[in-house]
């Protein structure tokens, strides 16, 4: 149902052509997906302060292209997620206001300054040299979704006192992120030592029975700490988006 | 918006105290969910011409009864799945008209005699002995459904023979249901033989490497025979009622 | 035991020269699989209205190539499945009436224009652009077994709005493939909305925790809708296949 | 070190029968973990506005009975989980101002009226009647750590409009618990439609290819909504306690 | 088709009152599992020399007793496997002839001497004392089938020298059964020791990362030995069976 | 201990240099391991009638060339598995003798006619196409071990009645070896339909829920036909070898 | 080969009955399994100052009975491991002088004082309350091999002060054995702490996601400090078994 | 806090500026990281007689260049785990004393001669030529560490009389390493000969249900020898680095 179709009932019924009752009837019957005006869109629009994603793994350079010119039209910053060194190239030799991240393989596009929308800070901390690519995707997505981002890298459980001696920066943040291979331990120690809510990166780094990812998954869904959420492995967007959702209240 | 709501929008339309572009203003605003009597629902009624299903695995006596009671004031069949004896027992005592089906444990209750509305005969097939009480779920619920059923048990694979000699049956038979468990095979064979859709139901039958119906599970996903689908590891129900819909069509 | 031998039998008894009691004792331990000509074969070849199949993966462009003209001789379509580019060039150059799919990488060879034998519009559904290949695999299949096949892409479970604003359309299909990744949930949301069967098609689409598509088929198998059966991960053929099989009913 | 030693080197500085070197030294090579009162603790202490938590599944009531006791003296209100009927009783008998919470199976003591802390509504949203329990120890956890809490029971994927007709609802909601079992899709739902953060629980109700909330844990993990995390199976202890975190933000 | 059609058709071909070339065309046109009296089973017929199986698992011992009752007319041995102690007292209390053996929970009935079939010796081993339950389902299924068997018990890895120490015996034998939990190294051991066929049964003793029996069973699957394969967990009856039929080469 | 050791000991005890119970003593406390000439390699020559085989995935060219070379001193003809068409040119170009199976990818040398040492056939089934190059090991390593081999492929059981059509066949072998992968339900089959040993190889072909074999491994542990044992996946060689060792039985 | 018999041998040497080179050959030909008295057994034997271990679990108490009645012969240590309260007391009754530990379910025998054989103190850690049964299995494991044996429980990740606070304590042992469930990330921590080799033991605590122990075992195996090995889930016996061989080095 | 910090704090005390109350406050309220000087450092100093390690798989030859050359400057001896023949040339290029071991693919090097430290022999054994690699990990980390490191390679259990015939030589050893792939049943085999404790490495050696070392995984951990404890598949660095701890005690 169009907008026509609806301003036809109503005229129908201030003309007195159409009851009051057979417009609600009429109303009644049609099937409300075709109201079309009145969709579920508005409450999603809410979310559109965010910033686009596009999600690039098993898109092609043409594709992701397509795509960024069309939300280009919008105001919006543009996330572009797993596109590797070529693609990136491939997308920035036509529109060259893109940056491209190469340690989190993201292409990024900042319209007009992002405003900050996060209320404190985000700590994004990780456990090993080789998680800091998916720590990054963390950062870059939840920078472009309005946030202050700080970072702590390389404070494995193994090396937990240079943790331990970062306690004061700690307390400062509002949301933490932490990103973890191996046996995914870290999350546990720093849900342990903040009250604020810690989201957990399983990252597939590894070998043998690390199974891609699947030992820091299980070490972070066993968590002994109460306050630890899990998103998938390597998923660092993910991460930084329901951080960025957080972080907004 | 319940419909006095929308009775005085189109009453203030109709008096000319709001203009017709008001008035889709208000609606449009109007969160879909609240118009009410225009929901998905009128949709699923078209289903309702089925029974009613209840599973009560995790439901106590007491609170399958409740639902039962509300749901007798419809005229439709109701089935219960997953109830055993003792629990069967209590209910039947407050119901005497329901019946025990004792091998798939079930209840059933029939209001009025079921009318054909499957327009073929769903033959439902089973491997060993011990798969006949989900053989027997499918049937019941597919005879609840409105379908003629009918079965062809203990004619698995390492005694292939016994199917073969059966070949003239299967090719009356519209919708097949086929339950096995152990490796799950007997839906590939029927598969090979006739050209009608296979549901495959996979049972927990077995010891060992079976996994609680694992094997069969895979078996049946992996059929070599293209006309197979599966449903999940002891679901006769699922079976029935899908077989259902398709003999209806 | 060849049609000779038969013929001698016969003629024996027709003579005298064999008594009844004695041809049948002869016929009762001549093992069945000798009699040839009565075989299983024609119950399958009621089937073969349909078009053949070949599963591309694991040969190579010559073999499929000698498979392909051997099938020529019947005036049946041809489907081949996982056909990469090359191979397929390398086959198009030898029969150039062949056509290559590239999105769901298939060859077709359609004889004459295909009769529609379905009786009923099958209704193919994608969560994701990414499942898009295997939701063409089913469109593919089911068209060249004759089937009137209309599709609706890229309405996964987080954009519901836009699954929702098409239950029109739903409601004129008569069979329904849905094809989704990560964590398979559509054809549940699907099953929820339709009184038809929904054939559910996992695909490998996504990382981490997807483990390659078991997320999507284990959602699947465990789908709360009970009009939904399930085929092997990125089965698109099977699918098509099967669905063609219900529709013909 | 306690902090009498503290005292006696601080009093010898002051006297003078101590060098400030020395005293030095005597710190230094003190290991920290002897300063005792300057802990990590008073960290940790900060979250102890919490209620104390008591993981019960593998305790006797008389461990439980033990623990309770000792907690009782601090003045905060004490939250037992996993504890069956008949401990519960024993304990209750002891201690008659505990409460017992028989769907969840928990036991609580409030010593006084809980202080709302949390700054909005937590919305806890089950798919089936059997992920009630889980859901509630989800509820319980979150009112006796300082929020109002609102339910929305019942309202499965294969049920969606059953949601979508609760989408106002919705919007007053400042975080969100969903909880599912089988195929685990609601989370992906909501999350489709707020644009708050879901902490997603799978709960290990279904059977057969379900694997005791497999299905449901790495449907959530997967899921295609970026506003999703997830706690372990049947976690929903874990869920009310961290999206306490988050509403107290 | 049963004998009285196929006499028909002879008799018309005999009185001349049926070509030839007809008579074959009826008979060409019938399907095959029609023909009766020329099935497979006369081939099946000839592993009939063995014993009658029955699976007691999931039968209830009417159920049981039924089949056995329906078996004994014929002359054959008769075992049930996976009786127990209750099942077991009720069927012998009916049939006193019945020999319950209760350590591998079998039931057995010898009509007249059990005449040895098998050309040389099965030896049975098995690592552990826990192990035996297993080895002796296959025992008593191998002498049942009429073999020549051998223990040699306790024998497992980590005492190898026991083992060692046995070598005169090994070579004696025709074929091997070797049960064992935990890691299932003792089938490789053997197979390296001796030049027979060596069965592996994997069984589900052990705990932890045991995982039922399926260490056992991967370690047997890669087993560095060529001469071994491998039978389903705890399934002595189905290594006792295979060895049975190798032993009568 | 050498020769010559032992040979002082007696020539002391002989020259009454030594008591007997000093030279007890003394070769009671040598470890055995000494002994040399007394180890078990002498039962393990008993099976090096058979051929040399080197697993040759992992290894170099070179390093095959090598053990080739050492071996080829010894009459025996030699089995090279798992070798690429690079490697076997290389070999080939310095042993022209040796030659190559490109379709199992298998190297063999055979230094003088095979005698027949298997008492009758070796049949070698597969399901599918994609399967024989398994099926090829198995034959290869069968023939190279002295058997005289037959084949029946592609006879999966989708498609029985091809199988069925042979049962004459199947009833002339004294060992089968059954390839399939999919489903794996074709052990089974021919389980049902002989009463010889059956040993069955699962292979990796397939996709999705095949999981690389597992479908088929399980399908076949699971088998309902008690004759058959299981080799690992794409274990060719291993069938084709224990076939072997029975078939001398 | 008997004593006697070698006896023989060497008299007829002596007597110069038998020439040295012919008494080589009978001895060079003699199975080295029939030395008997030079058998591996010296070798274990070197083990046997340690206690005798009996696994309880499957045994039943007559039958543990009768392997203490055995062994107490011998003046060694008794350990049964797994065993239940009613088992223990009825062993109890017979052998009144055997203990029983009911936290880690041991029966325990010491003949006489236990004579200290381990240099060092072994640390058993633990991470929560219900792991100590696991724990005690090992701290009774580990005394009965004399050693001294010190205890630190309840020092979970999440409460990573209470570790850190008695990093002297942990400076002062020799060998530590670090019990766990959950993500079983302790080990990992007391692995960063200390230069002593770390014994992790995985325990089956936990629920959900947990996999009875799996999500601890894979932590631990994926444990990023180096000096981490890992024994079976809930294995307290082993790791005690291990930390005894390590300290007596 | 820095020591200066400190100082004032007891320079006010001495001075009569600050009360030793305040003091104790001050110093109570300073989170301990601040510290600085009574860090946990101290105690992991002690590891550092050991070489330092660089994991260099998933980093760059130029990242591990910088790691490198930063290292230098102390006299430590250096490993770097996983480093390709072509990272390894590049780096060598730079820093020409750095030694390539091309087998287990790493990279060492020695400022001067390393000092013995470990009191016995280190023993690595390993079960076939494939194992080879990560054996000789294992060995180069142990010399590296200061260990006399001996092998035993090829010692399979299916041919296990060549271990037998060396346990003269296990017996010389303190620590044994046992490297196996496939079933993984070597290190049990040793575990019963040795009493000394025993490293166990799975290697992800095999194929088909070995699942990259799964199967030799499981198989060490359920190991019937009680001296096994394992690291991680492929892990011979934590072999090799764990047994230099034990061989220092």
């Amino acid at each position: 149902m169009d907008e026509k179709f609806l301003k036809n009932i109503l005229e129908s019924v201030q003309s007195n052509a159409l009851s009051i009752d057979d417009a609600i009837t009429k109303l009644r019957y049609l099937p409300f997906e075709d109201l079309g005006f009145v969709t579920i869109d508005h409450h999603r629009s809410l979310r559109q302060g965010f910033a686009e994603c596009i999600w690039g793994k098993e898109k092609t350079a043409e594709q992701i292209l397509t795509i960024i010119k069309r939300m280009m039209d919008k105001e919006h910053p543009i996330i572009v997620t797993r596109v590797d060194q070529e693609k990136a190239e491939y997308i920035i030799k036509t529109i060259p206001t893109m940056h491209y991240h190469n340690v989190p393989k993201m292409l990024t596009f900042v319209p007009q300054e992002i405003k900050i929308a996060g209320k404190g800070v985000i700590m994004v901390i990780s456990a090993g040299t080789s998680d800091i690519p998916v720590a990054e995707e963390a950062v870059i997505t939840a920078r472009m979704m309005g946030n202050r981002v700080e970072t702590l890298y390389d404070v494995g459980v193994a090396g937990m006192h240079r943790l331990v001696n970062q306690l004061g920066k700690l307390d400062q943040a509002r949301v933490f992120i932490v990103v973890a291979g191996m046996e995914g331990a870290l999350p546990s120690v720093v849900g342990g030592l903040v009250s604020k809510p810690v989201i957990a990166v399983p990252t597939s780094i590894g070998y043998g029975a690390n199974f891609g990812g699947i030992a820091a998954l299980l070490g972070m869904l066993n968590s002994c700490a109460s306050g630890v959420t899990v998103v998938n492995i390597d998923n660092g967007f993910g991460a930084g988006f329901v951080a960025s959702l957080i972080n907004r209240l």
